[in-house]
């Protein structure tokens, strides 16, 4: 616990992923090894892995894991002099004494001293308590080690029939791993379409394609339980009956996992994520947090959010590492931006939907646009639809919303950029999209949306 | 030439091709049939094609020259109460008398008198001059009918051995349609790199990408003439030889087909095309103009270009329409943008080039990226290069550009909207696209291009 007088500075990094790795990394390129000494702490086997990526290495369109790993222990030990303990967990903060405790895999406890401290502790799956849920066969897929788990689950117990719990991304992901996979596939979810991030006239989209795909959605059931055999389970219960499953995956939604931060007394805000400042500074100097454990802003309704994304782990970690380097960095906000695709179907979205546009207070219009993602003539075009959201009166874009197949998600970034820079509905209409005949109709779907949004009211109705 | 005093007013468009046909339709949404008379005058056989597909009718990507064309001249009667004239030329514009002279394909001449007269005659094809040009064999790719023609004597005459000249876009698309007709192909370009509108770094790659498609692709030679026996071509001359040939393409560009507009007295620009104002309103009161014959503003340069684009022609025939309806509308300008592909090769590009930004007096810096389009793990991940050009100082993006593989080139469409809001390369970085395995890996690689933009001189060169 006694530090040289002249010992370097000491970064303790907790959270051995995209966001701590990145913050480590970016660290050391403003810093070498002779000015700050790296030490990082993670809980799991891994560091720095694609959690996005583990429902591809369930439905083996990726061969390994070690594909999902950017960097591993060792690289960042020789490339970066940061060293790495993984199986280790830290189980508190003192932010008096600046020191974080450590349990290894071996039940040894150190205390690890510290001048910067990275928080990075990542996400915690909802699983609201479900009894039955310790199951064999029941799993969650938050961590690498979990995709692990099921990929030789489904390799070695040939389970035929899955259960999945929660229509978002990775349910949507799962349902399509496990229908690569062989499995029969139920979905069962809460809400009253798939997708909650969407509104319910584009998820019934997505519930139409799904249920062409084969995959049995149940919406509007709440699991209530898993019913198991000899310790491994057999079904699982909902309000409207039971649904038999050799294999189940809760896919509930996550929460920010800043319980050691709150202990810690940093401040924690109202989604439960870690306060920070655009350079991912938290409530006590010297003290960085970053990735699924922090709330931030988002850009359009201007509240704090809490939205577990590898992509925004990755740039608010590369922030606080500028930062904890002497360099100058902000994380600017978010606007909820996602996009996914099952079997084929690509859903996207970014800004507010109708519900949390209401609830944030606008008064807006919205519509919608079917178009196909080509020109018609063209080999390949498929159909896609646009919905976007504009403030009454100003026209400008609130949200923007994309279902359909192949080549129509990506163009959600167009509409990221537009909500990013406060374009109204009418200056996007205008603009100068990238046309040819294998790209684009000539006019770009997202344009005709816009024009559509934007001439609300213009012509007269005639001809 | 007697109008009856309580005749509608009367609207007649010069040219029946995409601006013509758009402003037409848009002032028939505003103006009944009760309200306004409209008569479009079309030189050629079709109405409302796509040109931009000529290319994939050539290559048999599209099955037939009807797919190509949006609205025939019935459609237009019967669903919009527009009659066009086709085969029927306007040779002369009395803006004094109000009156259009039209010849049609029996010889018969007729003066046209109009109240609003909307021009929209295209562009016309630079050939230089090239002697035998008139041969049999030799074809531009300007109209429809000059895409039937290529098509039938393909079929009809199976030539072997095709020379393209000149190496831009059409260049390039009729290089794939006749590589995939199973023709020899030989494309001779003026220019140090095919594609003349993107750095010769980024042209490099198109020219590598070509060459290993079998096509033979010869740099700075200008095309001095052609030989031909029996009036049909034989073979294709330069500086550096002579080039077997039995069918030529000639793609060397187009100017603005502004010649009736300045005969008629409308002012002329600098580039040759007509003067417009942003409502599309030429120097003559109740005289509008739109598509290939104008010239327009570009956004970055702030300077007049001439872009023969049918997604322009749409847009500027479209707000055109609106303004002669009773509307209001506005042409705000273009940012270049251009996209394409090549046997897969995708290729895009917005903003200012190098030579460009040079010729518009920007100081400005570059940075290059190459990345995938996918996760690295991801299957179909394929490489793209992304350029991007900055102002010195400021940071503010003045142009990109985009060569690479499948699902790449549409990318450039992000760059046009940062383009069109004058973001700098560090806002850029920082902003929320949409990420997923499939689609992206967890830095886009547009972001990652400004992001290395943004950090010129910012982190010490270490580690």
């Amino acid at each position: 616990m006694e530090r040289a007088v002249n010992a370097r500075p000491r970064l303790v990094v907790v959270g051995g992923d995209a966001a701590g790795m990145s913050a480590a990394s970016q660290a050391r390129r403003w810093r070498g090894p002779e000015d700050l000494e790296i030490l990082a702490l993670e809980r799991g086997r891994h560091t720095s892995y694609s959690a996005c990526g583990i429902p591809y290495l369930v439905g083996k369109t990726v061969s390994t894991a070690e594909e999902l790993v950017a960097r591993d222990p060792a690289t960042f030990a020789e490339k970066y002099a940061i060293s790495v303990r993984t199986e280790t967990e830290a189980t508190a903060i003192d932010l008096d004494r600046r020191t974080v405790t450590a349990r290894g895999a071996d039940g040894s406890v150190t205390e690890e001293p510290f001048d910067q401290l990275m928080i990075a502790t990542g996400a915690v799956p909802l699983r609201a308590d479900l009894p039955g849920a310790d199951a064999e066969g029941v799993f969650g897929v938050q961590t690498l080690a979990d995709g692990i788990a099921v990929r030789a689950f489904v390799d070695e117990e040939r389970p035929e029939t899955a259960v999945i719990v929660g229509g978002g991304y990775i349910g949507l992901e799962m349902a399509e791993a496990f229908v690569q996979r062989g499995l029969r596939v139920l979905l069962a979810d809460s809400g009253p379409e798939p997708m909650g991030t969407l509104d319910p006239d584009m998820g019934a989209q997505v519930r139409e394609a799904l249920t062409g795909m084969g995959v049995d959605v149940r919406q509007c059931e709440r699991v209530t339980g898993l019913r198991s055999e000899g310790g491994r389970v057999r079904a699982v219960r909902t309000a409207a009956g039971e649904y038999p499953a050799d294999i189940v995956v809760l896919g509930m939604g996550v929460r920010p996992g800043s319980d050691l931060a709150r202990a810690a007394g940093l401040r924690i805000g109202p989604t439960g994520g870690i306060v920070v400042d655009a350079r991912m500074r938290t409530s006590a100097e010297g003290v960085w947090a970053a990735g699924d454990c922090v709330e931030t802003f988002h850009r359009i309704s201007r509240a704090p959010v809490a939205i577990a994304l590898g992509t925004h782990a990755n740039k608010q970690g590369r922030v606080a590492g500028t930062n904890i380097g002497g360099g100058y960095a902000r994380f600017d906000g978010v606007l909820g931006t996602a996009i996914t695709k099952v079997c084929g179907l690509e859903v996207a979205r970014t800004g507010l939907n109708e519900s949390q546009a209401h609830a944030a207070g606008f008064a807006f219009e919205t519509a919608s646009l079917r178009s196909t993602t080509r020109a018609g003539y063209y080999p390949g075009a498929t159909w896609m639809t646009v919905k976007l959201l504009a403030e009454q009166r100003t026209g400008r874009l609130l949200g923007g919303q994309i279902v359909g197949w192949e080549n129509a998600a990506k163009r959600i970034d167009v509409l990221a950029t537009a909500l990013w820079n406060g374009m109204t509905v009418e200056d996007m209409a205008g603009m100068d999209l990238g046309y040819a005949p294998p790209f684009s109709p000539v006019w770009d779907p997202v344009l005709i949306a816009a024009r559509k949004l934007a001439e609300r009211g213009g012509p007269p109705a005639r001809g």
